[in-house]
């Protein structure tokens, strides 16, 4: 069963690069509030924010030895995406493996476990989420999947799917669906303009968004 | 039963920033122990201090209508208190609901919640103090109340109560002891900076709080 | 029972400044995966790496009166370790104890609990790895011991063990072992440098550590 | 500021036993879905409903002895509630208190820690419900209060409140609104006696309720 | 986007009953380690074992109105799938919704939420899975999906794959692997069968499996 | 450095029996309060009280390679002590590994990981204290050690040290103080039985222990 997919579809470049312009919140509110990963997917850094295409990786707990293989898949601007088999804190990755992983153009990793030197990642510049940092070190002795469907911190994420990943979180778009989800996320973005202004001006949302009936029809009541 | 207290008595801004000043760690011990939120409730920045009148936001999980309806309640030197009726991790206020609230003079949220857009919170320079951090967007289906009273991350809070937040945390003071409070908080300031200046030249806590009787009574020994 | 050993050994200082330098994966690793500290010990600091002495302290829960009788025990170079002998997220130290620390030579803290004042001891230099941040204040009125051994996040400490801790986490090292573990650590070190070279140039894993016949042998199948 | 408070009002026995009949979830929703603990407060046995009036305990973390001060207060028909000043999992209560306990009346204890004698509680019939099971000891040393308001789990209790408890959890009813609470639950229980048969008879709570307008409305599309 | 799939192809119902003899531990096995909820996800009785279709629920956090249209959905032997769109321990699902569910031919739930009237529930003899048991109520506003794709604690379920659940936990069997998986359940439990005869007889694994050259290459060091 | 120790000193069968009867709390508090285990070390059944000598096994994560060789180090009245060198919840052992412990006379497994097949261990009647259940399977690659000292669930355990098991938890005596322990546990359990018949006549522990004067001296107030 363990496998690789080498040859995956990915998004076009300049797609990333406007969907991670956008910001986590505003894409997953652009494509109907689906594919958040848990809030326990926190980065190791502050004001960073990256979109890429996932490379995903099905590990075995406490062994990295798939990232290795999975390094070798990495074109310009993927992101690596690993799920364990089975829940697992250990520091999967740490700067020797972003240095080959950036040396293929990857520049960020989502893990739902842990990762090690998280100073030395910060000052390389390549992003991480992931769910625990801890310097624990791990095997290499079992077999998993490059590029096959897996379930990120509850999330369903399937090879070049892009990720958009930034202080808020991670969120996950099908890549089919990445070009309809930046028109709405740009559209989303433009009316917050609009409303920026508006709300910063003093003007309510109460008012702005006629809330007011709606809340004295539901029984509010003001003392 | 939806309500919202229009009226609310503050306490006085000197007092806030008295308050603000001392620390949630001083105003805690002046206090008597009481009113600290639990240690889950965590800043989104680093090195912001604050003090302000409790709005409180009795909130249904996922839904943030109420927020709108709290933040016409606003005055200037407020800071909204959201609690929702069952434990959600869901974002529940991000950077238009902040320019709403800092353009009636809020600054700052506590919510035992999520909160996402973290970054351009912390750049607007409005302070966050959650159990969560997530893009996840909520509804706008269910009433709450403002201004009554609730229970947010463990600690009772009444609208007009003095909440006291910075990087340890966040405290609670009724509105009623606030003054005591700083005439108390005052005083163990007062009496830290001359503590300080002795432990700093060498001196022991064990011979300046004469220590070593008591620990001797009680059996300890000394190989 | 509760007792103060005074005499313990210390490792070198010049060992306990390499073993700083060279973190704690590194140190780990090195001490064959021995040693460390569940990855629920966490910095309240950024970009900050220290070893040093333990001066172990077993506590009651809530009580933080032997850290006080801790302090008259540190020499230069030492750093605090605590666990209480209950699971506890009070704030057992803050600005003041760390004053008296800082003045007896001691640069960290180690706790399976709650600290407080972060703003003030990251200004201090003063370095801190806890498992929680609360303002909650502790009483000082059951005795426990110091220099005695403990369980500290899961890891064995004795009095005088080398702590190297990091953004990463927080290793032991027992005393006896310092030295050779320093030489297997620098050894590690030194190829790293090599590996990392090679890594950068666009050299695979897969091929600098010969993976492909066992991975093939195990059965992965490139699709 | 410690304190006992001796003379507490009660709620009415008959309608204590009313309101342990109806249970929990009924309760709760009767009074407008307020008053629920935290769903981390589990029974430490199977098939017990109970309802009490409120004892209440604040109590310094890992120290029981308010407990033995509230046992003297305790009357017929009354259950315990005690909160630690900060969170703890020790084990404040076993099967001697609980002895002492039932020999004042006392049938039940609500605790935000931990409790042991788990198995000797459950074969007197003493009725637990805990955040945690733990045989660690607590000392006798710092005071605290018996029968001031605290917040238990989450929720706001004050002594002589009425305390449901059972399979599902446990629910404060401030003493004041019991009897009116307890009117809304009856009439729930008879309207969900019809409810059960028409629902066992095949019919369903689409049609019952007549959801399917509603729900056409807000658009939901059947394939 | 809101949508209910009615017509769903479901396994055939001796295949059924066989995957539910055998159990997740086997049938997890058997498949390859894949499909396995996380421990989270747990019995709220002992000693039931069972297998069925899933109907598949994806709802808002706090909002059951979906099962109420999953229910019409449902066919003899089905057990209905429910994944929150956010994190939420609230009370989904009481006696009421099992009775309508039990009417129809239901006998289990799995719910990454939470569930009450749990002592009814077992007396009834459905069967439940949960992450929680919390009396609290959920509202009715806002749409969600039926027999739609869900990830639900970690494992990915689509419409009428087998659900196995016993006290071990849940398992997900896409429903074109559970004929194969069975025999190679049955294959499984046969072979453990001789293999516990053995075992029972004093025999040891490390002989019936060879282990001992491995473990001798391997290193491993008799002292 | 994978060793197994094969000789290893056990305790007296008839000192395990007593400190099995005389029950974890009452052991704990014979012994100082040390080594409780954590109380996330939870049975899988109930009214189930052992004590037996540790047989110590040190294991990689996901990887119960190492039970096997422990096995063939247990003789009668042993019980096996497993802790991973990462935390891990999945299931290490069930009821085969259970039916050869058995047969080599080992009645117990305290496991902080998860274990499988728990109807079936209930039903043989073989103890088992974990931190999980999961169904969640094994690999066979990684040496560990059997009969090193091992710290489990916070506590330290040697290779022979006493194990005392029952619904309250775990707790761990040295070998050496074993008898010295049963000792004042026989002294604790006579004072506990004629205290215990005061508090059922109604008198109270205020008087027994004679606590009102220490408490009117520390300032509790009645009102």
């Amino acid at each position: 069963m363990p496998v690789v997919f080498q040859n995956i579809e990915r998004a076009d470049p300049k797609l990333l690069g406007d969907l991670g312009a956008a910001g986590v919140a505003t894409v997953h509110e652009a494509m109907g509030r689906r594919g958040l990963m848990a809030s326990t997917m926190r980065p190791i850094q502050r004001d960073f924010a990256i979109a890429g295409s996932a490379v995903t990786i099905s590990a075995a707990p406490g062994d990295n030895w798939m990232i290795h293989v999975a390094i070798e898949q990495l074109k310009e601007g993927d992101i690596m995406v690993l799920s364990p088999t089975a829940p697992c804190d250990m520091g999967y990755f740490g700067d020797l493996l972003a240095t080959s992983a950036m040396a293929r153009g990857c520049r960020a990793l989502i893990i739902d476990a842990g990762v090690r030197d998280t100073r030395e990642l910060r000052e390389m510049g390549f992003g991480v989420w992931s769910t625990a940092v801890s310097a624990q070190g791990t095997v290499k002795e079992t077999l998993g999947s490059v590029n096959v469907p897996i379930v990120c911190a509850g999330a369903q994420v399937n090879a070049g799917d892009v990720i958009v990943a930034d202080d808020d979180g991670v969120c996950v778009v099908p890549r089919g669906d990445a070009a309809d989800v930046m028109v709405k996320a740009k559209a989303r973005l433009e009316a917050e303009e609009l409303r920026r202004a508006r709300l910063a001006s003093g003007e309510l949302g109460l008012d702005i968004y006629d809330m007011r009936p709606r809340l004295a029809d539901k029984g509010l009541k003001y003392v």
